[in-house]
């Protein structure tokens, strides 16, 4: 089985943005505001968003289960207030719901959170549990930085966030660690903000104990962990500078890497310098690159190709990356698949 | 002969931490601002910080010249106004003349800015001319954030920039973009600061036409292109979606990446990915990791090791990574180093 850990739903009908406007023209007038219950998107247009986009590279791509999550760029933690954030991450997680429901053989729920700049995430503590206990979710993207570009919260390391960890440990879900767009201008959203929020989240984490005080704790990095591993020389060196464990140690039983790098080069270097166990298959599809490769011919997120080019890579290792990883990250992974019938 | 173009000035006599501390005190109580006059350091003690140090491991390792500037994270651009900034600027700027002056076939000047956050880099055209006509120094560091970490300052496509690059221009010097310290406590300064200093440039020079209206501009980005080369698919692939030229024309005629790349695999990645004549040696010693690496007993900066290693590179290109890009983006250097007998 081909598991990708990392898709977004970025093709939903366009009543969901019309909702998103309308929430954005409630700031000023609260009579304005929508509730929950006005969306209204039919199950053909669900799948009609689907059949020409996520599922038809499935197919194409011989990939199995994505898990999906709401659109990343989309979550916009900076607008809005806590209770248009609020009715904002249940509108788009009931939305990801439904897409389960209709292919439970193609997509597994991760949510959005409603945080808020500045409000410390235990806000989010209740909608993760309702995506996880009523909509079988599996796991949740946490923002490192809600301001949208300007990192005016906390590191992750800070006990801030503390509440968010021992609900996720408590539910056994891990957290993609994924930033939103960007309203710095300094920032382009999927070129720097993404990558830049990939590599600042691993040296948070080196910086401090967080996996002393929270040892079964999983985070995935996406985007193959923004800079990290071409740097990876750089990040051992500063580790024991600072009289640090080596990072095998000191977080990379908690800390694992996608394969959302867009070329064979990138992909072979990922599984050169990080252990194999730490790597889960991704392609982040249909997200920040959408084109053809003139180089290859073939579709630059098609990580998948990357993957099956590496040569030295055992069939026992190809296993890991495409599938056991992620049933060993997602702790609940394994059971919704049999439930559905997948094992 | 072997150039290494990314050299920081860090171990500086203690007499320059004190001026700034100095500095510091007289942000309150402008009586006690001291002037570029008062540092008193003398020759012998310049000599002593850099024998055991830079000039040791040019020897140890078999490197010529440095192309060197003062310490990246002391430029701290987000402390202080105008008046200290412009005199710290100077300060550190002669330093780094007089190291020249002692060791002239060792060290070569670039010169930082007295960049203030929210100030139009236009106030930095009078310090970068004096280091160049008076000093002799061929480029300058430019802090792309000059707000520590908070990129208040618009991106470096903008016309707040132009004057800046005008003189840059005019005097045939590029820049390296190199952010300093951070203080933003999201941002650790040398394993996130910098590396996404970096990426975020690079990405800034993608989504705008700077290169149409300086066409002679040229910037060094350090750090092997932050997170650039590991994800150059995503950067071909994003500038592809947007319907922008090739890279190759778009940017990389004006653009180039230094090898400051602490591991023989990054430094693979690197020059597999990106065109020979846009790499420049450089180990950025001393400087952000100092230690030794225990799976190779090498020190990590030791970058030279990895681009002897790699073993397809011809002597030509191995040549023009060494020396002969940095004599083309460096338009002065050429005739510095004939001027100073090295050619």
């Amino acid at each position: 089985m081909i598991i990708d850990c990392h898709g977004h739903y970025t093709t939903a009908p366009q009543q969901l943005a019309a909702f998103r406007q309308q929430q954005m023209a409630g700031l000023k007038d609260k009579s304005q505001r929508p509730k929950a219950a006005d969306l209204r998107i039919g199950d053909d247009e669900i799948r009609a968003s689907l059949e020409g986009a996520q599922l038809k590279f499935q197919r194409e791509r011989g990939t199995d289960v994505t898990i999906f999550s709401p659109r990343a760029a989309g979550m916009e933690h900076h607008v809005g207030d806590e209770e248009t954030g609020a009715v904002w991450a249940r509108v788009c997680n009931d939305l990801i719901a439904r897409v389960c429901g209709l292919y439970p053989k193609n997509f597994i729920g991760v949510c959005q959170l409603p945080q808020v700049p500045g409000v410390p995430p235990k806000n989010c503590i209740r909608e993760l549990e309702r995506c996880v206990k009523e909509l079988g979710f599996i796991g949740c993207n946490l923002n490192p930085d809600p301001s949208g570009g300007y990192w005016k919260d906390p590191p992750l390391t800070d006990k801030y966030w503390y509440p968010i960890y021992e609900k996720m440990v408590e539910l056994d879900v891990p957290a993609m660690i994924h930033v939103s767009s960007s309203c710095n201008p300094a920032f382009h959203a999927t070129g720097a903000h993404y990558i830049n929020g990939d590599t600042t989240a691993f040296m948070q984490f080196i910086t401090a104990d967080l996996f002393k005080d929270f040892p079964r704790l999983k985070f995935v990095i996406p985007h193959g962990g923004g800079a990290v591993p071409y740097h990876w020389g750089r990040y051992r060196g500063l580790a024991q500078d600072m009289k640090l464990p080596p990072l095998s140690e000191h977080l990379m039983k908690n800390v694992f890497f996608d394969t959302c790098v867009y070329h064979y080069p990138g992909i072979e270097l990922l599984t050169k310098v990080i252990a194999i166990d730490n790597i889960l298959f991704a392609s982040e599809m249909v997200g920040a690159v959408k084109g053809i490769d003139p180089e290859t011919g073939q579709y630059f997120d098609d990580t998948k190709r990357y993957v099956d080019q590496l040569k030295s890579l055992s069939e026992e290792n190809r296993k890991k990356i495409f599938e056991g990883n992620a049933r060993k990250v997602y702790g609940r992974l394994d059971a919704v698949l049999k439930a559905r019938g997948l094992n």
